[in-house]
């Protein structure tokens, strides 16, 4: 479904096009999320003042949505942006960081889904089966097969919410009512770097600027982190070395690279 | 009107003195521009309560304000200490990130400049162009010659809020009413690092609290700015590498890299 | 009464056991701390929203609390955390930034000394200073030997709250009623990367989630600390390449460099 020709298409309307990104995330991985969207090629913007937001957000590409460090004032302001991205077709891509962890965290997801779908939600398993309870209205994840919990999770959520889901890990599964696509990249030492999952979200906002559909800019960006992880890991002895030479690796990346690195499970 | 020596004076006091730089500014750059504080030699603080701005203002020798990341409360507190700031003849150094793209943005900055004008504006064509269609009464930058229109819209805020304006780019051009200054120094690699420009505006502070002329403290800036940027970029492979190495640069910065990298535009 | 034998006791068990640590920080060393927690073994956490608090802290092995960018719904944030960690005997480490600098910033580190007394306090010496002077009502350290004046007003604090105070320096003093420590590990470089002090003692907090005493926990961080800062120094030709230098080395340290590198003094 996905190809090293598809995911490379995607970078070069990204470099040659540096959408604007308006992003509402956390303040641990701001730095770092700005710096790869630059990296990658795309024009990254912050801004969550409830006075602003909906203006940011109509001119910007993508709505990136991150409630890592959420409090009241920022979930009024991102349930603003959201509700402006969907009246005007925006894509928004939704990271719903530590659901589960806290009642807070679970309901303001609940509440942003309620307000305005996503065209993307991206997470890890742990987050996305805590989705699939708080959705389905179970208490927990019983009901679901235990080999493929957060697959089944994110299949119920895409139905229900008419979306895309990319669920991070050893091996990323992006999927929708349209199908499934199995990413193998990525390297063990990425999870020591803060931020790297909010990364791949932004990252993903990048593509869902150039790319009509979620289920291909998902796997597309999915890609992008997994090989640029790789080819950064390769050189770096820790995981100091690996952030700065993750944005190296995204700044620089040829065609070449995705060629030779790209594994799709079937 | 600025030589090697001159800048190399100012960098000398600054190591000398650590002159203390409170910031408020943006989320997305306190690191990064905390740590370029530090590797020039001033002593950056982050302090954003209204309950204690004034006080440590009143400590520092200089104020750095950034709107990037702004919200009704951080608006307050930036009055609140540039007002401070003012009464005691303390230099503030203003960068009206993104002045122009919302009315908030465009609004605070003006709001700020009727409170307490600052010794130095610093921003990018495009924010010095908005914060002079907001000053000057206009819907636009019509009223500019296209060619500098930046430029020509500095210098009517120069003259307006008695001040000196840093524009940044590929040439910066830095004046007041004595006079202007075009450094033609920096690398391309530069604004793919996020906050590139805040740090611009964090390390002129320090230089603020060094020299009591607002011009050339802001045009000693922008050439250390970039002869550091032009050190650093030499060995990076991407904005990963140049992050870091553009701090290892301001850290290690010998008069010699001035003598031999300077370029003044006449 | 530290050895590198214990030191490598208690790394062990943080790799082993990946304790959560929760923690309400500054703006500006939220990225770095939460790397050098995950660089170190631990799993970080930030949450600050007053609504959620309680629930992370009681799921978390250590509180990290530091008050470098204040303001009062963070404090409200911070009193409960501590409040509900005391309840559940969960160990707390208070980094009282900038006491002294400002009222609000005493006042606030008085408060929550009161209302729950950490396991750990850990600051630079003026800070230790400012509190003492606070704590014990003077209007100064006058009373204090001028000679060990930081180390006196430490012993105060330890008394006085039943805790361990860690004062960082070129030579760092850990102490409680139970003993003293000092470690004269580090490098002079180390300052010169922003927010060092509070890695410090958010790594504090991993090592007190592994080791029931204070003072121990408290010594074996900041010999953790000042080692890895060596190994990274060695090959830092400034603070950048210093500050990511360093989290490669939490990651890749070694018992050999423990027990070549770590000096207690007498």
């Amino acid at each position: 479904m996905i190809s090293s020709e598809s995911v490379w298409g995607d970078v070069e309307k990204i470099r040659a096009n540096a959408p604007l990104v308006h992003n509402i995330t956390n303040y641990v991985v701001m730095n770092s999320t700005a710096n790869a969207l630059l990296a990658i090629g795309a024009s990254p913007v912050m801004a969550h003042a409830i006075e602003e937001v909906a203006e940011m957000t109509n001119i910007a590409g993508a709505l990136v949505i991150n409630i890592g460090t959420l409090s009241a004032p920022w979930i009024a302001s991102m349930e603003k942006a959201m509700r402006t991205a969907k009246e005007r077709g925006i894509p928004i891509v939704l990271d719903p960081v530590g659901a589960g962890a806290t009642g807070l965290r679970t309901e303001t997801t609940q509440r942003l889904l309620d307000a305005a779908g996503p065209s993307i939600i991206r997470g890890n398993a742990s987050e996305i089966m805590a989705l699939y309870s708080s959705s389905a209205g179970t208490k927990g994840v019983d009901s679901l097969a235990e080999s493929h919990a957060a697959v089944d999770a994110a299949k119920f959520l895409a139905k229900e919410y008419g979306c895309a889901v990319s669920i991070s890990g050893e091996v990323d599964y992006i999927l929708s009512e349209k199908g499934l696509v199995a990413v193998a990249n990525g390297h063990p030492m990425m999870p020591k770097v803060t931020g790297m999952g909010c990364t791949a979200t932004a990252v993903t906002g990048a593509f869902a600027a150039v790319n009509p559909s979620p289920l291909l800019a998902a796997a597309h960006a999915m890609a992008v982190m997994g090989v640029c992880g790789e080819i950064a890991a390769a050189e770096a002895p820790g995981p100091g070395s690996l952030q700065l030479k993750f944005l190296d690796a995204l700044y620089s990346l040829k065609k070449q690279d995705m060629d030779k690195r790209l594994r799709i499970k079937d």
